[in-house]
């Protein structure tokens, strides 16, 4: 439960435009200070600071440090989920605004929740992520892993697309759609809840299949094995399709390319409130049980 | 049941490319001269003549005849509905594929549906169309008028957009999704279906509006009033927006524009055949009754 | 604006048992009293007094009054509609708890809403009631008026039921469901909207027809003009299917039953707050534009 | 791969009315005699047979197997389950009408895949079952082994629900819904489909918990991992309640009793044809890529 430990440097990584971060700062940094813990932070918290001379670029921050502390949003923590993954590293992630779904400890609870880190008593969630990759011809063109979801979609004023779907090889599809997206658990309840996909708790090893506006009535949300090896071929022709990852980057796709998309060998090791349930957080996200 | 009647010239609009349209053109022809009904075709539909000189544009098509015969799939019917409804003349569409939501005649039945309705004797379905405008600060940047639906909606890499809805001047929502579809009861066989919109049959006095994947999962389908007059304004910061005309004619949205929507004066006139009922037609293409 | 007006008698129907009524009624008697206004109440109003031997029949209270003053819960209301409707006199609703969907008035809003009425100072919302009967072989065993649906649908352990809906004497389709919902604009937003149906405005000249579990996926909810004459049968062997008709009354349904709906001549004429848009309510109940 | 083989004796359960089973059972018995292998049949096979007395009760029959030959549909098979998986003896599904998701073999395949399976030349798909049992007040009123799912619902004329759900003791949520559908991946296809859950694949280690028409537009189905420990109870007042295994067995609930849901310890070992993949019989049953 504890590589890297004990924890002699904390890497920080933060989106303190328009937050109450800056303020936080000092404090943090000071706490720290007393406990001789060091701190690396990146460009973008930097910039919140009197002397921003002193931020790193984000790679070399999670390669500095044995826990990562990320304030912000789910988007600040997906944008540095494959930085801590890849490394083994655990983030601690606190939101600066509302609850979020990855995001569930809060600002108040920041120091708590620091202390309770570096003492070795903390609960970490292990999720699972994708490892994708796109082929054109023989070649592979690009390759990233992904926290939520990979998105193949259409451009705008371009009509539905055809894509075609193979499992482990068996062909399964071939959709009509907007576009399709391939989640983990973790990314169930973002874009492929809107896209009408189940929710799936983060424990289940599976990846969830959601198209988006099919033409086809019947085709449905597809829960798949995490062992599943995952191909979207671009059929037939193709205007103006794009592969999104985890919703911050775009790759413009090409008619017959194959989308390709598996287990990530590494998992992000997310650590959580012990008593705060993933039904507690659903619940207050989804509004349930009100009225 | 019959302005502009008789008959004395037929406008022909086709998309002859990959079809049987030019094996049948020269049938038509000799038909139509053994009648005495005068043709006028579209470029299109000169292109895959010997002769291909004698092509019009296709507003001067609908200017001289008193009945548009259109062949090819839905997507050709409805470039050339603006063209019908603004002028009062009827379309005869005749399928040249699989039977279409719109395009109700098969090839099999054109010379006897050319054959009644020459001699008055025929059905027609008027079809209400969509007058829209986009507001941008003080001005009308651009109007158009649509049978099947407006979409607004989101670039492939642009995140959820935000779009606040009124109805009559009261506000509706404020919508976080990928777009919004405000169809014709038409339009609700095409993309709103797709969008988990309901299937309206086109004589209701209505007219659906249906979020595209949204965030919000109460926000549901909504049917209303045809005499309505809709806005739906960008809000928040908007990357990369579009206006979406039948599939047809893409338009870039600003922030703070605003998309307004209502009946149009001019209805089209669709010839069908007598005897296949409106629900023959969903049946067959949404294949109920089977398994 | 104004059948039976003016206002000499009203009538009132409540549901006490668990509210705040039994404490409001004083008041409220003192209150029409001192504007020489008569008061009818029925005999479940009645128990909730100290002499509960006035309580008439609710026939009879709709019978002897110029308005209906109902206080309760939608369901209150749904049970007067029929009453009020077939009498052509106006019904007051009051909500004694969250708003409603249909019981648009608060308990504060009561005596204002009462002055404002009574001097003929009202909005009134048509909304048009469903007409059901039910033909066994050659006879007609039951009729009914509905305000928000009609319902058809089988026993908790009976299996998958097929209904053969026709409409206008046109086979639509055969459907293989739990059930049927049959709704006005006004029960769209009651039990068709669980089922997966769309929000209809009142005003909308349509009817709602929305299956319950379909077995075929592509059976979707359909929106008919009322106009339309809606005939669905019982086909195949039937275990334990039944009618039920707003929630409220239920009638055994045996192999080959056919339900037929269409609208009925009467409608239900409910005063509503003139400052509160049919969305304001929608976006309350729903809870649109929260989170 | 071969518990209880060399297969010496089969069983044979069968749903003969109605269908080719009757002209089947000579050849079949004859085709079994020629190879010395035994066979063993219940009642309801033995009712189709000239002398109907040599007929077993069902457990008889699996008692005294090493191979479960079910001849009929879906339904024929899962009231078969239970009585395989307990004794830990493969199924041989064979379907004698249309391909069913469970019974994967022709009628034409019967032979060919006996031969193969009395030479072990066999694939299995292994299948979780659900143990579920009722706690009312103190007592465990019943328990059931079943294949597909665990139904709770309301009565046709009862009006929506109030379910509590738990799972590993964590509160989920209070629904309110016409029911609550808990089914296996591999009910994933039948019930829950149909009420909006998605398509899971038989080898994901997962339940799906499934509302039915719930009222808080937001419940949208759940899918949690199989070591969970499900509890349902029935919370408010209720009318009239059952809980339905597979389709085949009802139990009427009371108010507050627990319906509890977990993996069962066996799993059934059903023979599946090796050239057919799971997505060739879904795409096959939900008529994907047609049209």
């Amino acid at each position: 439960m504890s590589p890297g430990f004990p924890i002699r440097t904390v890497g920080l990584i933060s989106r303190p435009r328009g937050s109450h971060i800056p303020a936080v700062l000092p404090r943090l940094f000071e706490w720290l200070r007393k406990r001789e813990i060091q701190v690396v932070y990146d460009e973008e918290t930097a910039n919140a600071l009197p002397d921003s001379s002193n931020g790193k670029p984000r790679d070399e921050v999670a390669d500095n440090c044995q826990l990562l502390l990320v304030l912000g949003g789910d988007g600040t923590l997906i944008s540095a989920a494959g930085l801590a993954a890849t490394r083994g590293i655990p983030i601690l992630p606190v939101n600066m605004g509302s609850l979020g779904f990855l995001t569930s400890f809060t600002l108040e609870e920041l120091f708590p929740a620091l202390e309770d880190t570096l003492n070795g008593n903390y609960s970490v969630s292990e999720r699972v992520m994708l490892y994708v990759d796109v082929q054109r011809g023989e070649k592979i063109i690009d390759t990233e892993r992904v926290l939520n979801e990979v998105v193949i979609n259409k451009g705008a004023l371009a009509r539905m697309i055809q894509l075609e779907l193979s499992i482990n090889s068996d062909f399964v599809c071939r959709y009509r759609a907007d576009g399709m997206i391939v989640a983990s658990p973790t990314g169930s309840t973002a874009y492929s809840l809107s896209a009408g996909g189940p929710i799936v708790h983060p424990s289940v090893d599976c990846f969830i299949i959601t198209p988006i506006c099919p033409h086809t009535l019947s085709d449905r949300p597809l829960v798949i094995p995490q062992s599943a090896f995952v191909e979207v071929r671009l059929a037939g022709q193709t205007e103006s399709v794009f592969l999104t990852l985890d919703g911050q980057r775009g790759i413009p796709l090409e008619s017959k390319d194959c989308v390709r998309i598996s287990r990530a060998k590494e998992t992000l090791r997310l650590i959580h409130p012990p008593k705060k349930s993933y039904f507690e957080i659903l619940r207050s996200k989804l509004k349930w049980g009100e009225a």
